[in-house]
């Protein structure tokens, strides 16, 4: 998934603000969903982070385009581990491993078919 | 109310990016419903806008402390005109006319009391 | 411009925070100097909002796509008003009236050649 | 230090936006310099972060008032371990550790007199 650096993401040190980079991520994790005619919610179950790791290896610059890419290195019924890199050509930017739940309504829930569907193909 | 401008608030320019300023002015308004142990929501009423304008007279910097003044300028049971001036001490940088109406769940909706007591001390 | 709506353009009301669509309308500012391939920025050049008007006309949800359409209305050396709307397929749902300047460095300027060129084709 | 959560920091599913409390652990951050007469830029020093981890134990709501702690884990000439959580009342809901190091311009540097005299203050 491509995206574009704009005004918005960066801050007065001229680079991409830290915390624009987890959006980055979910925006890719969400266009997952859309490109397989899906949404990241199911009736009442959503999802949760847990927990998340972000390693940043350089700045990304405004009008920089920058790839962002998805794979899950752990899937069980109760959780899903993420891990994302994002790339400005060949130069790897940033990192992240992200642990995702899932809720239905407030309470815990095992992973609906619906979303295990997806996940298997990302594995 | 005062609000300090943070690194998110800026950009690559070294200025609080255009946009930050109306965020700034909803957490003036949401802001006066919290100190009369209010929400902007009620039941299922909430606000909606419908039209602002907004003139930028002087930028705002990381670290700046503003003051955001809000004032009634018009009032009915359908609609609700707002004038919103940001400071910067003395200086008046940023002013904002913006018009509310209220809904219902997706409806119009005249204002419901809740809303009209705090607006009438306002005005 | 296509622009996807993400979770994090909506606000616990369910729709789109009513600043971000104004971020979006950057966007499609920014976005018309990158494919050509020019940046908004330019030696010490740089733009400055003075006025702004914006109309909501429906509220954009969690995973619309919209559409940004931007075209200048009025245009001179010194100040450039932009004219620009947001399309959720037919419907329009919001309409933005902007009016630009030029700054080099902090002192107000004349619009450069390499900004003028790129007006005068959305004129 | 206090923070109240705005519409703006919520998103669809009506909680805290992940990525926001970051953006609130920012804010104490620079807040601990500004409540010092200090900003954490200092001639051409300023922050880069290397690493976070962030734990995200319970939601956050519109309207809630949050408390960001800060302390200092581990503190060398070139690089500074954060610990900070954010709570509502006596609940813990999000903890982030976070490692920050020095640049000067664009080169790794040691952390000037004027950043060290106040991280020691908070170890």
């Amino acid at each position: 998934m491509k995206i574009r650096v704009y005004y918005e993401d960066t801050d007065v040190g001229g680079r991409v603000y830290h915390s624009k980079y987890l959006n980055y991520c979910e925006r890719a994790r969400s266009e997952i969903f859309f490109q397989e005619g899906k949404k990241p919610v199911y009736e009442d179950y959503h999802f949760v982070i847990r927990k998340l790791t972000a390693h940043y290896y350089a700045p990304a610059y405004f009008a920089d385009i920058l790839d962002v890419k998805t794979k899950i290195t752990k899937l069980s019924r109760i959780s899903v581990e993420i891990e994302q890199t994002i790339w400005r050509e060949e130069e790897k930017i940033f990192a992240l491993d992200i642990t995702l739940v899932c809720l239905k309504g407030e309470r815990p829930a095992r992973f609906p078919d619906y979303f295990m569907e997806l996940f298997r193909k990302l594995v």
